[in-house]
């Protein structure tokens, strides 16, 4: 399936892994696995929604802190807009509701009541003349908002973000991938023309590619949606297409240049330097909490997680592996490392947990952090420690002086960065078949290959394409940026 | 009413000011001119909902920013949980309903559908089984994820935040002061026993008055709540209660020792090192965008906001003084200004936006930007620049060298804050009276004096005390911790 596995397949023996089953096993229980397994998220007692616990959380905020400030350098404020939404405003734009807008949380009335028999009702007397609408996407209130607010082309450009969550009423759902409550930040934005807003989106676009590659390791194909697939009452959606360790793809980040089509529903008009009335031309974009789950499913392996050390939130572990007579020595002695290494700016834990050293190894290791220090009795009276990698494992065991470490640290977190994001370029280049006819396309997929075909795009006008995408769960993903809009890409995806 | 408004009075005259009405002539609505001017927020299409603005937000981010920091470091772990609470979660906690949670969104139906006439409506075949209400605090949800998550004493302290918006059905709302949805974050914590738990209220209470003085220029009272103002279901609730310019009291943050109430409720019950099973004692605490209104109704004047330094959005603002004949170098040597207060770590902002002068001068005044720069082709041509203390007004007008006033920055800001914390501990001091009986107490009211009295506990065994509160609509604010505990403020409050 994808080459760690198949190496492991080759050895013609049943590896212990810590994760059961291995992905080979069973992908999709392999990556619920992997999420219990490293704390970072469970179901909840809300149907369909999670509840995201702080190791989770963490990698969030740290997508948010670092993406946020690029927003602002780009010069996007953030505000704040109502989570509930007047139903009339999605009768408004009939293509948006068309979209997806249909499935979501629906508030009906302002009050509990005593339902007499002691538990609690919806009161009667309370139900609202109007319904409203948990955000499904802020599209509607920000373009109302944008036409109080945008006046005069001195106005524009208007670049608007907020992080929010949004709420889609999902039947089917998976922690991270698909969830009814999830979590993002959704950018909403005016320009005076076209070309404001193709660069827009265009820019923003880039912003994602380099988050992804220079701090979450992982690269994907950059390119515009098939008309198909585009926003409903977008020009063009551009995507960020990454594939998964079992060759399906993940849209990673979107952005959309929605032309005229809500300024026209919302009637966001600005007076030009012609003194004329003209429409704006707006966009939005966003990336979600499904990137973390696009984490676990392009570097984990069947151990659990491989953390990503950037936005790891914690990208080394002390464990001080203790005797009775030395216990509070070593401890000492890896305070001292654990303090040094955490005011040279990097993020940093010392277990000092009252666990079994090798549980503690077992649980760094499907946490997936970056690097494991250990030291014990010996080590500390000679001032070394003993690290070990979480990308490469055991081969990865070096013995250092303690200063020798603390100043190479930067390196070997920035040497796992690249191997990771190296390891994921090789196999999405590895799994990507170019192809000629919708023939091959079928035949690749027949055969279970795994990955995703790449098409002359004149494909899209086959009219058997529909069929054959239809009989293997396969979609257009896009037109990669890269092939000049040439070629389409074609797989399964979530 | 309050110290400024005295003097202009006494004057004679009425002053020419940037908000109408002025405080004293309708204290109301001068706030919500003031926030009108400086755009921090505005009402929204959704009912008692705000649309927070950029310069609103940003307030807010910095909040989180620093009390985040804070928070982790005494170890607490952000995490999420869902916005949509089961209902019966509610009626499990009858108490907890008492309180508040009955004016709330209740969510009954997860689709919408055409209603035939061009419109929408929720579909009947969509009717959920058991309805959700939008969280209007999470003491429940979590309470429950925490039955799960505490087994052992092991896992104690469990110490959780979420910053989180959440929504009460208010009917009359006001901008950050009461509105159906606002943001806060609330802090939910589990420990073996009262001490952990009162030693937890305190230290963050501490917390709270830090951040308050130290970063947002304003003191309060720190007590503990009278028993019929205690959270529903706590031991005892903490409170910091500050006074706003009208003399009344803003409850700033709180801290509830819930005891075992909600131990017992949602069964949160831990293996003791006796190895029996006990009852967790719980926290939880909280402030939110409330302390942005007490911000304004603290600090600002009439001719707008006044904001504190730690905590404005910018810091300093650079005005250009241009002629026709010298834009461009007048621009270009305030731009390197702005560069280099940017590179020491100032949040300053150079206003080139195409309008007069004096129009960018008073939109620096009602946004109450600490610092206001103005250089023109003179000072330019000396190297200098001329600046206006925002909290003090012309009379601190002060030309510099550039250097010079770089160099300044910070020790300038930091008197700008301690000058803005002293004026509301005097103003806080001037309009705190003691008085010994009931009868002062209605005298002092029924005069209509501003302020808060502080009377002998003993009054609250007084039975007219409560007919005489409601009479002038006064309600007891906490005991403080300064007289241990054997005064009550008695006020009246927002």
């Amino acid at each position: 399936m994808n080459k760690p596995v198949k190496k492991q397949q080759q050895q013609g023996k049943k590896p212990r892994t810590a994760i059961t089953p291995t992905r080979e096993e069973d992908f999709a229980e392999w990556y619920q696995q992997v999420v219990k397994a490293t704390d970072m998220a469970e179901t909840s007692p809300t149907r369909g929604c999670m509840i995201i616990k702080p190791y989770g959380w963490a990698i969030w905020e740290k997508c948010q802190e670092i993406f946020d400030k690029w927003l602002k350098d780009y010069g996007v404020q953030n505000a704040s807009f109502p989570l509930l939404i007047p139903m009339s405003f999605f009768s408004r734009e009939a293509e948006h509701v068309e979209g997806f807008a249909k499935e979501c949380a629906v508030v009906t009335h302002h009050r509990l009541e005593s339902d007499g028999k002691g538990g609690l009702q919806p009161a009667e007397s309370a139900k609202l003349e109007e319904p409203y609408v948990v955000r499904p996407t802020s599209e509607t209130i920000i373009g109302d908002a944008m036409s109080r607010w945008v006046q005069s082309y001195r106005d524009l450009p208007l670049q608007l973000n907020q992080w929010a969550q949004v709420l889609r009423w999902e039947m089917r759902t998976r922690l991270f991938l698909r969830t009814a409550e999830f979590f993002w930040h959704e950018g909403h934005n005016a320009f005076e023309d076209h070309e404001g807003a193709d660069k827009d989106c265009r820019h923003v676009m880039g912003l994602y590619e380099k988050f992804f590659t220079e701090h979450l390791a992982f690269d994907g194909y950059v390119g515009i949606k098939t008309p198909d697939e585009t926003f409903p009452g977008a020009n063009t959606t551009y995507a960020f297409e990454a594939m998964m360790q079992d060759g399906k793809a993940l849209q990673a980040a979107t952005t959309h240049d929605l032309g005229t089509t809500f300024a026209k529903t919302f009637n966001i008009t600005y007076q030009g330097r012609d003194e004329k009335e003209h429409l704006c031309h707006t966009t939005s974009w966003a990336f979600s909490t499904r990137v973390i789950g696009g984490l676990i499913m392009m570097h984990a392996d069947d151990d659990g997680m491989i953390m990503p050390p950037r936005i790891a939130p914690q990208q080394i572990i002390i464990l001080p592996v203790v005797k009775d007579d030395n216990a509070q020595s070593v401890e000492k002695f890896c305070a001292t490392i654990a303090a040094d290494l955490k005011a040279k700016g990097f993020r940093v834990k010392l277990d000092n947990r009252d666990m079994r050293t090798p549980d503690k190894m077992w649980d760094a290791v499907k946490k997936g952090i970056p690097i494991r220090v250990e030291v014990g009795g010996r080590e500390m009276e000679v001032g070394e420690l003993t690290y070990v990698r979480r990308d490469i494992g055991r081969d990865s065991k070096t013995t250092l002086k303690v200063a020798d470490f603390i100043d190479k640290t930067e390196s070997i977190l920035d040497d796992i960065h690249d191997t990771m994001l190296a390891r994921t370029r090789q196999f999405r280049d590895e799994n990507t078949h170019d192809v000629d006819t919708l023939d091959e396309v079928e035949a690749f997929f027949k055969a279970e290959k795994l990955g995703f075909t790449r098409v002359p795009v004149a494909i899209l006008d086959d009219p058997n394409l529909e069929a054959v995408m239809s009989k293997y769960s396969l979609s257009t993903r896009n037109m990669p940026l890269s092939d000049n809009g040439e070629k389409v890409l074609i797989s399964k995806a979530y």
